[in-house]
């Protein structure tokens, strides 16, 4: 089969089709998207080597072991966690803190930049029909948005804003708001934004950097001084820059909260003091419920289609890449049967 | 009066005793507790100058108003932040943030190491006959300590590691056990982790730093590294270090939660891709509610006075700072009446 792989350079190869392993079922992919971690990757983060990816949506066409022979025909979006399934995490529900998990694409796992992938039957998900192909694909992104409302009760009407306007930042932005939130994306592009003014939104366009979303080099955060110090009660972090927690630190009132949705490989350098001062509560939070998300996707709750920003076919995945470089870009699908 | 003066270093001096304004009430200052914030001032934090100082036990001398009479001759403590009462943080009941607040003897307002302090009649708390007066003098660091409580829920037999051995953490390490967590002090003076042991407390003698308590030169944690990583549900960090905050968050579980109880005057510096891969909270922590300690010392459920180290009168208050430089020293009381 065909696929993306990644050994310090990106290439297309021919590599053998997956078989699946007991408890495994093979999925043929339909559209995978491109996300913020997959560019981190490429510059080495985790390590990986491989078949990167792990956003998809796909068809199962074969399983296993005849008990999961159900799924064969489905279409399915798939958890990317991959879990020893016996330790406490595991029993809690929450395998994708499990200690021993790999990571499909990311952590001693295939992903699914490929004809094919491979995943536990256990972590497939069946995409209700309503939801189309397109639309489906961004299950795993808005399950890792809608998680901070695992984590935190957002009270009605609540003052959030939404630092950065790129996809994650979009996405979390419809969820708070579709949670009773009273929503403000900034950001420093205007298509983005009219977008998000299109759905609704708020929206306030700023100098943030938010280059980890878009390569665009770093710059230090300007007009965003012009809103108020801490005139939020929640904060959600998700430019993918050190600069954005230290505005986010600004924003926040006392007693409030930001959300860290970035993970930056640059240590952040900011006085603890303030939040000491200040009872501010910094919330790590990542992977989420792929149920949730994908009611959110079945009722129409949350906008994902007119974000797809251009569909490369797998063979153009380095340019795939480079036009994630482009600011105006939001999400790149590769699409393996295409 | 006498009091102790800070102009860029402490002396003893002679001031003109406070008059209470209208709504305010005149205190004859029992004790005062010497607390890790006061030598931080000492050494510039706040800007401030004046007669610092902001735990005491006193009696009530005088009001100005004929409305508050009935405090006269009453043992009180005293909240430390005189506020607004009109913004929304006053009439949330949560003036410890009012942003136009003083707080005695840190910002804007002379503190009590002096034979009498001002303080309106609305900030006093009567003292509980069971209470004595050199455990009454520990209500606003114990308040401090339970503020954790009402930030956040503490499971039966959760997992807690207090990082920091000192004032702060062993009052903190009382709290949460009280309130059913499984606590382990973790602290590198063995007369102070003699005494949590003395109270059923675990301990763990580490090399960690806890210069900020102590005046001792910063050292790397050594054998704190064998206590597991990600092995506790709940950390405070008390040390007052920079590499305290680093330990915490090696050592809490992933969807743990580390609360931030020092201020640092150095920003701090760490990885916050851990803080986000494993959904980490970082709680800032500060003042509480001085009638949940009082309720606490009252019922006994916390022991305090074991924690005086010595007293002395207000003329030998640079002594009285000197001698928490000894680690061995814990909590230092001035007596302004002796």
């Amino acid at each position: 089969m065909k696929a993306l792989f990644f050994d310090g350079t990106l290439s297309v190869r021919e590599v053998a089709r997956p078989r699946p392993a007991p408890g495994e079922a093979l999925i043929e992919v339909i559209y995978a998207g491109i996300c913020g971690t997959d560019r981190q990757i490429l510059k080495g983060y985790s390590g990986f080597r491989g078949i990167p990816g792990h956003e998809f949506v796909g068809r199962v066409v074969e399983c296993a072991d005849e008990a999961h022979g159900g799924w064969v025909g489905k279409r399915v979006v798939g958890e990317i966690n991959i879990t020893c399934s016996q330790c406490d995490w595991c029993r809690r529900g929450l395998g994708r803190h499990c200690s021993s998990r790999a990571v499909m694409g990311i952590i001693n796992r295939p992903g699914c930049f490929a004809e094919f992938v491979t995943l536990p039957a256990a972590n497939l998900h069946e995409v209700p029909p309503e939801v189309p192909d397109q639309a489906a694909v961004f299950t795993e992104p808005l399950a890792a948005a809608a998680e901070i409302l695992e984590q935190m009760p957002i009270a009605p009407g609540a003052r959030i804003a939404v630092l950065g306007s790129g996809r994650l930042g979009l996405l979390v932005a419809q969820v708070l708001r579709d949670a009773g939130g009273d929503v403000t994306v900034m950001g420093r592009h205007a298509a983005k934004l009219d977008l998000a003014r299109a759905w609704g939104l708020k929206t306030v366009a700023v100098s943030l950097d938010d280059s980890g979303a878009n390569g665009a080099p770093s710059t230090p955060a300007k007009s965003l001084s012009a809103v108020p110090a801490k005139s939020f009660a929640v904060v959600i972090e998700a430019t993918g820059s050190p600069a954005g927690l230290e505005e986010a630190l600004r924003l926040v009132e006392p007693r409030g909260t930001v959300v860290m949705k970035s993970t930056f490989h640059v240590p952040a350098h900011f006085d603890t003091a303030r939040l000491v001062v200040d009872e501010v509560t910094l919330l790590g939070s990542r992977c989420g419920n792929f149920a949730v998300a994908l009611d959110l996707l079945r009722q129409g709750r949350v906008k994902v289609q007119e974000m797809v920003s251009r569909v490369f076919p797998l063979e153009d995945g380095s340019q795939a890449f480079a036009c994630l470089n482009q600011p105006s870009c939001l999400k790149i699908l590769l699409a393996p049967g295409a």
